[in-house]
Order: C-alpha cells, then structure tokens, then sequence
C-alpha cells in the first residue's frame, strides 16, 4: 500500500494539454447552460481548475469502477454547479458524453440540474440544498473511520485500504448556511484528517456582492471550529492568476494534516474569464447568452465558432484518467486481498455489510417484553436497540444531546470520539459506537446521510420528534436519495407534559408522513417496538423514522396468530403496516377503531366499552401507514373491509390525513390545535383523547 | 433623555440583600422544580446573579407596564430555564407571585415549561427550540434600528426614546445549533451596537461534559462573525467565585460599543452551589430530590426547613423595581413627549403601526392586471409588494440571496445596510427597507420573529417554497405566537423545471397546512395574487405564507360579482379563501373542480371541455383553505354543496389533504412522488397535472 499521507506525487505535472482541457470545459459549461435555456454556467467555469485538479491528478479514483471500496469520495456542496462534476466525468471517462451535457437538465438525462445520488453513476451524494453537501461530506468522514474500525483497526495510519480521503467543494451558501456550521464543529470535535474542504470564495451570490450579507472571516471561523485552515488567493496579484501550483500545494499540506479537518479557501472570479458576466450575480444561474459565450471563447482562445467541441488529443489526454485509476485500483487490490486473506471474518462481515444482508441470528437477542408492566416505547427501543447491536457490528448511532431521553446509547462499546475527548461519563474511541451530535439535529440528519452512503452501515440518530423539523432538509434527502438512515424521534405527542407547546408535537406526524419514501413508525406497545426495529433492520429501501412514547404504556397480552375472539394478535401484523390487534365478535365490525402508538391502548379501551353496550369495533393498530400502503388489495380489505363504513382514527396529533382511511362516515379523534404546558395524562384528557371521546365518535359514526 | 450609552450607572451597588435576593431565587428555582416534579433547575441556579444583575441593575423596565416602547427587552434563549425569567418576574413586582412559582409547568398557570409570549406578562417571546431566541434576538436589534429609522431618524445616536437595548442569554443549546451562527453572521454585518448576548458557558449540557460535542472555540468565532467578545470566567480561580462587579464592567464596556454586537462568554458551574448535582447533566434537566434542595439551601445559608419562601425585607427590596421603572418611566415619557410634540405625523404612525390598523387607502397603489396577458404569480407579488410599500412605511422585507427570483425588492428605498456595506447593485442605508438575509432561511425566520414582536411592523422574508423546510421550526413558532409574519414562498410546484427534485416542492403546501394558526395562500392568477396580499395585509392574526409561481398563469378575465354563466367571479372571493371562480350552467353542479394557483386554469379548462361533453362543472378556485375553514356553514354549502358529491381536487402536490373537501367519492389529481429535473411544462404533462386528466377523473367521480 501506499502511505495515504504521500499517495498525491509531491510534483505537479500541468501541461498545455491540461490548461486546454480545463479551457475545453468553461466553454462547454457555457454551451450546455445555453442549449439548456437555463442553469449554473458561473462556477462551473471559474472552478474549472480545481475540479481537473482534484479528478485528474489528485484524486484516487477509477472511472470504470464507481463502487471501488479504496476511492476517493468526491461530494460537490454547491450541487447547482453540478456541470464543474458532470465535466470531469466527460473528460475522464466515467460515462458521459457530449451528448449527454447537450441533454442537462432535460427528462431522464443523466445530467440532471443538480447531481442526483443513484441517477448518474459515480455521484456519491445528492446535493442542491445548500450546506447538506458539506455537512454530509463530514459524514462521510465518519464513516471512514467507523468503517476503518471495523474491518482493519489495527494498520497503521493511511496504511489501510480503508483509508481514503473525502473532498468537498463548497460555495457561499454552503458558508452560510447554518448547518455547516454545525457540521464543522463536529468534524473539529472528531478530528477528521482525511476530510479536505475547498470554499470558492468568490464573493458572489445571486444577490450580486456578498458584501451585503457576509462580511464575517470565513477563515477564522474555521480556524475557531478546530480546522486547519489556507487561503490560496488567486486575486492577490495585479491580474487574477489561476494559480494551480499553490492550489496544488494547499492539498499536500492539507492531505499532512491528520489530526485536523482541513479548509482550504480559495479565492476566484465567478465566470472568469467571461468578458462582461464574470464576477457579477448574473453568472451565476443564467444562460449567458451567444455574445458572451462567443467573448469566452475568445479569452480562452477557442474557436468561438464551435460549441460542444473538444479537442480529440484533449480528450485523449483526460480519458487517460481511466487507465491511471485502474492501475491505482489494481495497485489497491493487491493491498485490500492481503488484507482478505488475513481477515477472513472481517471481510466476511464486509461482504455482508455491503449486501445489505443480515447477519445470522440477526434477531436472538432483542428482548420479548412480557405482558402487563407498563413500559415507554422508547425505552423498549433502548432494549432492542442493545440487543440488535450485539449482533450488527455495524450499527452504530446516537443523540442530538438527547441519550437519556431518547434510550439511544449502545452500552459498553464506547462513544465514536477522538481519546482527548473522553469525559467521566463517556469512554472516547475513535471507533467506538456512540455518536454524541451536540445540540444539532440538522447536521445530524445529514451527517447519517453521509455515513449511510458512505460504506452502508446502519447508523440512527435521536431528538425529539417535534424536533424533525429541524432536520426535515436532511430527512427529504434520504427520501429522495432513498438511503436507509434510522431516526429515533422520541416524546411523540402532547403526553411529553410540561415542556409544552414548543416540544409537544402535534402536525408532525402527517408533515413526515407527507414526504414520499418515507417510513414513519409508531409502535403501540413496547413488542410492536422490537417488531417494528426488525422490520426496519430489514428493510434498505429508504428512511424510517420511529415516533416513540415518552410515557409508559402497557405490554398488551397477545396469542401466537391472528386476533381471534378475545386473543389479540401477535406482533407479526407489524411489518404489514396495520393489522387487526382485537377482532370483533361478529365476522364484520359494526365498526373499526384504528389507532397509532400510545393511543392503541385508548382504542382498546373503547372496544370494550362499546362491546358494554352492543356494540362490536375492531382495533386496528397501524403503526406504519406506508409498509400497509404497500400491502395487496386483499390484505387490507381483511383489515379495512370496505363494507364498514363507521371507522375512528385516534391519534394524538393532527387529523388532516386520517380521512383517507376512514372515509366521509368515519370520525377522527386526534388534536389539531397546538399543545400546553401541563401534565401528560391532563392534556390528554384535556384534549378529548379518551376512550370516552373514542367511543362518542363511534356512535356518531355508526350514525346513532 | 439619559444618552443610551451612560444610561446603566457606573457604580455598581451590590448589598447583602441583593446577594440574599438572588441565593432565595436559587432556592426557590429548586422548590418549584421538586414541587412540579420535572422541570429545569441547573441553569436558574448558576444564571440567577446574571439574571438579577440585568433585571435589578441593568436593563430600563418599567415592570408594571410591559408594553412601554422604551424597555430594554429581554430574550430567553435557553427557554427550558423558564425560571431565570420568572423568578425575576417575582422579585421585581412584574405580576409574578409566589402561587405562580408553585405552579409551575401546569395547565394554565402564568408559570408554563418554557416562556410563552401572549400567555405570561412581560415575556418578549416564546423560546425553547434552541436557537430561536438568539436568532430572534438579532431581529429584535434589526427592528429597533428600522423603528427608530421611521419614527427618529435624525436624533443622535443613543439620545431618542426609540432607542434601547436588546439583551439576550444564551446556552450551549444556543450556540451549538446553526441557526444562530447564520444570524449572528448577520447581526456583525449589520453592526447592531445595541445586541447584548450572554453566553452560559458552563460546559455541561444533557449529555454532560459538553467536551464530547463542543471542542471550539466560541469567543474566538463570534469575533471572526464581527462581533466584540469578552469573556467572565467565574472559574479562573482557584475557588468558584460569582464576580458580579467583573460581569457588571463587562455589561458597561458592551454597551459602549456602538458598531458591534457584544458577545459576554461567562464562564459558570451549572447548579452552583449545589452540594452533589452541580456540574453534572443531571442538574440540568430534573427536579434534584429533597436532599440536594437541603444540602443547596444548607450551602446558601438558608433555612432547609422552609420551601417557596423568601424574606419579607429581601422581597421589599427587590420589588422597589417596580418604582425605578416607574421612575425611568416617567423620564422617558419626557423626552417621548417631546418628540411626539414635535413629529405629529411620526406619532399619528406610531400609534397606527403600534394599533395594526390600515394607512388610509392602503390599497390604493396596488395595481390592477388586465386579463389576457400572462404573469407569474411572483411578478405580479412584486407589483403588489411595491404597490403596498407606497403606502406602508412600516412595510419592509427581503429575500434569502433570491431577490430577483422571489420578486422581493422594494424599489427606491434602499437596502438595511450600514453604509460601507453598500455594493454595486444594492445602495446601503441604516433605516432602509430592503432585507438581505444571505442564504440563511432559519434565521430569516427566527430575525422575522423578532421584528414582528419587537414593533409590529410589517415584514416579509422570501425564498422557493421547497426551502420553507429550512425555515419551519421559526415558521412553527410564529404560527404558535400569532406573529403576523408574511412569508413570499415562490417557485412552487414542479413546473419550476430543471432545477429538479431537490427544489421541487410536492409535500410542502400540505406540510404547511398542517401547522396551526399558519394561512398558506396560493393565489391562481396576478389579480387574486394582489387580493391575498390586500387580506394578508387586513388580517393580522398570525403568520401568512404565499405560494407563488415560477411560470406565467393567464389572468383570468372577471366580472364584477360573483360567478355567473360564462362570466369569472371578482377576486372578492379571495379572502373567504376559496369561492366559486366559474359557475355552473345549473343551479347544482354535475361536478365541482377545487383547484389552486396553477392549477386553477387547468381546472377552467376541464370545465370546458367537460361542458362539451355535456357535464356541468363549477370551478372553485381556493387559494387559502385556512379562510375557507372559517366561514359560515352557509357560505361554505354556496361553494362546496353537499349534495354534489363528484368532485375533483387539482394541486401539483401531494393530494393527502385534499380527502377533507373531495370526499369518499372524490378523485384528486396531484402528485404523490418527487419530481425530476426537466422542463415544467413537460413534467406537468408527464405527471398527469394536465385538464385531459382532470375530465377523466371527473367522470370516474361521476361513476361514468
């Protein structure tokens, strides 16, 4: 292997081929924003050297081989630029071709507008919203390390190959942005050697000079976050130099650091060398227009008559990039087989872990809770989640600062931090399981992304769920990216008490249901918990995000199958999304109550009292409305049949979307009104949320 | 007038009793957790000299006249330590009493979890969700310079009675979520001199040492944000000792600088002197057991026998407060007077801006579109916006760096900008009316907040309606204090085009929706566009949000009235928040189409062409359900009668909401996935937003 610290030659080799091929891509940008009528020309233009840099001579990467375990991960923040990636995947071989830059941003191209993670083969990461790039790049970070501790934590440092390096190009707003900040406090925290940071410091955003918005030193906040941090300033001179040397010499020095993230701020010209766009607002998200593009060209000494055009023996020159990565691959695979052969057991659990498989007697040691004490969801949730780390030592999460509350903390295998960061509560291991977020549960959400994409663990991070809002950004991405990143959002109604209306959720329920690709799981009792943690570990087809009691509920007494007479079901129903808990009597319901979480119980009390005067309900628990979504017409009709009109929804939290399983006759019970500081069990009943209330519903349903 | 920057005497008096004032507020913070069983202690222990120091010595309040405009106000960032405030609430006679103490965290006591603003006197603002007062805090400041723009703008600096400080502590909570570093970022570039913010550094939150997610170094960033930084360290001894006299110094050099904000890093021992608990997370967030209270009270030298008490002689002397305010009162009513006397017109608009009332003609400048043409909604919102801001002076507002694309310049007003922040595209003036948030949308909404509260002016913030999520939890809040905050959400739907998923709203307006006390507005053309501007304007019963769009609508040619054969209603219906925009041939409707924005002219043309086959459609057009849902029972029947149960929704979004008014029998036509980059109008067709689909749906719900 070679030293990860001394991989990058120590020379610079920087021909006229290459400027050319850097030229070659201003002008493409240009023409590709321009036949698209619209996008980013700007930075793709001025950040033209940087990216040949990084993909041509610094980066370990293999255009053939996207998946490569030893790459170097590549995540553009500023992901409006998405053309400065798109053009080094042309010119390097990774699959695109002219035609598909004439094709940005049309219908199923593979040069969408922003770069799409699973769309275009060899983009790591989704980005568009600003600053989740570059947090999640700080994932990413993460998990190298994890990853590195979990398969080879013996080598010696850069000398795994599990070591590799995580680049991140980021912009104004990717500065701005305030989860950043978050993002890069934790990587100061952790120490994050091998992630590289570039921020085009151009001083340009779409409201022109940022002087009206950013007059703060970038650097020396950074500096104060933990980075190491160089300024490579391409304006200093009398005339903008680009000067890919001293670039070059940032990233050696910054690849020598290995105790601190490094921040390298560069300095550019937007648009550089547009004529008259560059260094204004108006490059950086329109079309340039024909007479600009024409002066570009011009300044580039390109024939401004072509557009589209490489250069054959430019682009000879960059698909080198394809043998050269190959080598670098082949040289890699002779480091990772010895390491195979060394590490039977260790790559066996890889090869699992890259599966998405489970590991054998994945589920032996998650508890049965029995039945009749009353335990909170989330503390049932601590339990499986210990007992399911036993058996996947590739699970691995935490808290926004929240452990206690959350039950989120896998006991006896240590908190994933640098030693100097050990405190008498928590033992420090730079491989160790725990993640401890601080007070930010945005860069939370985007550093599970980056960990999740980065080698496939499974990693779940805690808060409150009225809390979800403050991550909901990084939550969408999962969905759209469908990456199976785990929430535990605990405290997940008005029963969290005195804290009140700021923490007690009410709308949140239905705001995360409403995003596609998302699972939102509440279980109704501490076994539907270990149910629904299974079902989760066993599906990776994107997010799920668990809503979990803070109060106790009781363990329901359940039989071995279906719900039949008095027996209610076992919690095999769970991983179906809803299923009959407590039959009715009779063959059809005079009515069915279908409830979530904490309110199953509330259900179950009113099938008793209705049952007290005739009248016979079903209780459905539903505790995943998308895993039943998905289930067949035949299914659901067993659960839901058509034929009974008279239904309640109860649910301690908005009612907006229960109508669709409930229908014009049903009733839903729930609270659509925000919280108050009160006791727990007060407000619930304050607010109607009582086998009482359930039962009034249910004759109004029924029509009596 | 006393001058701003003198106002705080030089010497500090700091008696026996005020030291027994602050130890009783200790003890009593430790009764009134035990008493309500949960609850925060820590911090209302360690913070109680800081909060006593402000509230007994510092800050100009007058605490029987919480409304009085030349107050220094106060912000609780770290809301959960609800008592710091409280406790002063009760010393100082603001109508706080020992009963209310007891009543801590219960159902509609003056005394809830976290502070909320409407519910208890004298509270500025609801906090909790960290980070919100802070950012809050900074729109504070900005209000208070905008204010004193309109009302005093020639005083000197510190000599008008518009000016005051804006105080604000703040936790590790605070400073660890982004959302403060975004608006901190903001309060250095706008040089608010009048900012004090208070930083507990005490290094323990509810994971405990705070080393495991906090290693930076805060003072050194919040000087590279471009504020003044001073740190108290309570700890730099060898014994923990409370320096008042050095935070009292600290407080009088903060506030002889003008151009900065200052930033007062103090160092404490959380729950000092608790014998056990204190330094440790447990303090923070739990009642601390009766031994702790009595090993605390042995350590204050106070009776442990006696709970909830404070000497007569000490609660005499802390609530002469009450007089020094009146007293300070009285001085500034003076200089208040004078300038009244001296600027009628200023005062006649104080008093209407202080009343929320309208100016006269408030509407007259907004423009009328003619039919025909086609305008974005978000152009036409421009039109309006300026159209509003002739008449409005307390109307101001910006964009989160997308100005040109949000349609949110004032024109001719120049940019809230210090001087030598003025750029080549924006003139900087210090009472301007322009906002630049830079791409900072959570403290765009948290700085919204605050100069919402601060002043009732009326203000907007503006981004693409996807971004909202970024915003929410400040969204949330504003909805739950009835802040009339104005929210310009453009870009909403797929039809934005190419910029694809990741800016594509689909789940977003239902999202919205669900939060209470929130109006999302989507108006269907320009002039219903200028008819929701005029409501939102009119209502001022909390926040407003519009949904606009990217692409040009036709405007709709109307009458003057309500809908009636082949002639449009007006735009009256607007504020009812959905009417009948094209009536039925008869009486009752075969088939009602609910549509809106967009996706109004989509519904008009599956009118006709339903109408050629014979099928009798109405359209309603409803750009805010929210109003809708307030009308009378009547009106509502006039629009959506319940005997036509065919009925078809059209939203280019999720269609989750929509069973609520289309029923069982209804069909929705939306979009239930994420988008994809290309162009808008292809993605509408491909997703099936088209009226070919909308007749086919209508007939399905017709059962033919």
């Amino acid at each position: 292997m070679t030293d990860l610290k001394t991989r990058t030659g120590t020379e610079l080799e920087w021909t006229e081929l290459d400027q050319k091929a850097v030229d070659t891509t201003r002008a493409l940008a240009a023409d590709a924003v321009q036949k698209a009528g619209n996008g980013h020309p700007g930075t793709a233009i001025s950040l033209a050297p940087l990216a040949y840099l990084l993909f041509q001579k610094v980066m370990r990467r293999d255009p053939s081989d996207s998946t490569w375990l030893g790459r170097d991960r590549f995540i553009l923040s500023n992901g409006h630029s998405s053309l400065t990636q798109y053009l080094q995947f042309f010119l390097g071989g990774y699959g695109l071709e002219i035609e598909d830059l004439e094709q940005l941003r049309q219908y199923g191209s593979k040069t969408p507008g922003h770069p799409e993670y699973g769309h275009t083969d060899g983009i790591e990461i989704t980005t568009g919203p600003l600053g989740s790039g570059l947090a999640a790049s700080v994932g990413f970070a993460y998990a190298s390390r994890f990853e590195r501790g979990l398969f080879d934590p013996d080598a010696a440092a850069g000398d795994s190959p599990f070591d590799h390096y995580i680049y991140c190009v980021a912009g104004d707003g990717d500065i701005e942005e305030g989860v950043t900040n978050e993002a890069s406090s934790l990587a100061g925290t952790q120490q994050l050697g091998n992630l590289i940071v570039f921020y085009d410091d151009n001083q340009i955003s779409i409201e022109d000079d940022t002087n009206i918005a950013l007059s703060e030193d970038v650097a020396k906040r950074y500096e104060a976050l933990g980075w190491h941090v160089q300024t490579v300033d391409w304006k200093s001179g009398a005339d903008y130099h680009e000067d890919v040397p001293a670039l070059y010499a940032a990233i050696l020095e910054a690849q020598r650091v290995t105790d601190k993230p490094s921040f390298i701020v560069l300095k550019t010209i937007i648009g550089w060398p547009s004529p008259t766009l560059r260094n204004t607002g108006k490059i950086h998200g329109s079309a340039m227009g024909e007479a600009e593009i024409k002066g570009l060209k011009e300044a580039l000494e390109l024939d401004p008559e072509k557009t589209f055009f490489v250069e054959p023996e430019v682009l000879a020159h960059t698909r080198r990039a394809v043998g050269r990565g190959q080598a670098q691959h082949a040289e890699w695979n002779q480091g990772f087989d010895a390491w195979a052969e060394a590490n039977p057991e260790r790559k066996a659990l890889l090869d699992r872990v890259l599966a998405g498989d489970l590991p054998e007697d994945a589920f032996a040691d998650v508890p049965e809770f029995p039945a009749g004490k009353a335990v909170s969801t989330r503390v049932a949730s601590g339990k499986v989640i210990n007992g399911l780390a036993k058996r996947f030592p590739e699970f691995w999460g935490g808290s926004a600062d929240l452990a206690e509350s959350n039950n989120t903390t896998i006991e006896g295998v240590g908190s994933f931090l640098p030693p100097e960061r050990a405190t008498a509560m928590w033992k420090a291991n730079p491989y160790g399981r725990v993640l401890h977020f601080g007070i930010r549960e945005h860069a939370m959400g985007n550093i599970l992304n980056g960990i999740v994409l980065h080698g496939n663990t499974r990693v779940f991070g805690a808060t409150f769920l009225i809390f979800s809002d403050y991550m909901r950004p990084a939550v969408r991405l999962a969905a759209l990216m469908k990456a199976p990143t785990i929430y535990v959002w605990t405290h997940d109604s008005v029963a969290l008490g005195g804290d009140g209306p700021t923490h007690q959720p009410v709308e949140t329920l239905w705001a995360l249901r409403l995003i596609p690709q998302l699972d939102i799981i509440r279980p109704a009792d501490a076994n539907e918990t270990a149910a629904a943690w299974k079902q989760i570990m066993s599906r990776r087809m994107g997010p799920a995000g668990l809503a979990l009691s803070r109060q106790n509920l009781p363990v329901f007494e359940r039989g071995e199958g279906e719900a039949s007479g008095d027996v209610f079901a076992s919690t095999d129903g769970v991983a179906k999304g809803a299923y009959v808990l407590a039959a009715a009597k009779k063959d059809v319901p005079d009515v069915i109550l279908i409830a979530t979480g904490s309110e199953v119980q509330v259900a179950v009390a009113a099938r008793e009292a209705l049952a007290s005067e005739g009248i016979d309900a079903s209780v459905v628990s539903a505790p995943c409305l998308e895993w039943f979504d998905e289930q067949s017409a035949e299914y659901k009709e067993s659960v839901l049949p058509a034929a009974v009109k008279a239904r309640v929804s109860v649910e301690a939290g908005a009612t907006l979307g229960w109508a669709k399983y409930i229908g014009d006759q049903g009733r839903a019970v729930g609270i659509d009104h925000f919280g108050a500081s009160a006791d727990g069990d007060f407000l619930l009943q304050e607010f109607g949320i009582t086998h009482e209330h359930v039962v009034a519903a249910a004759k109004e349903s029924l029509g009596r």
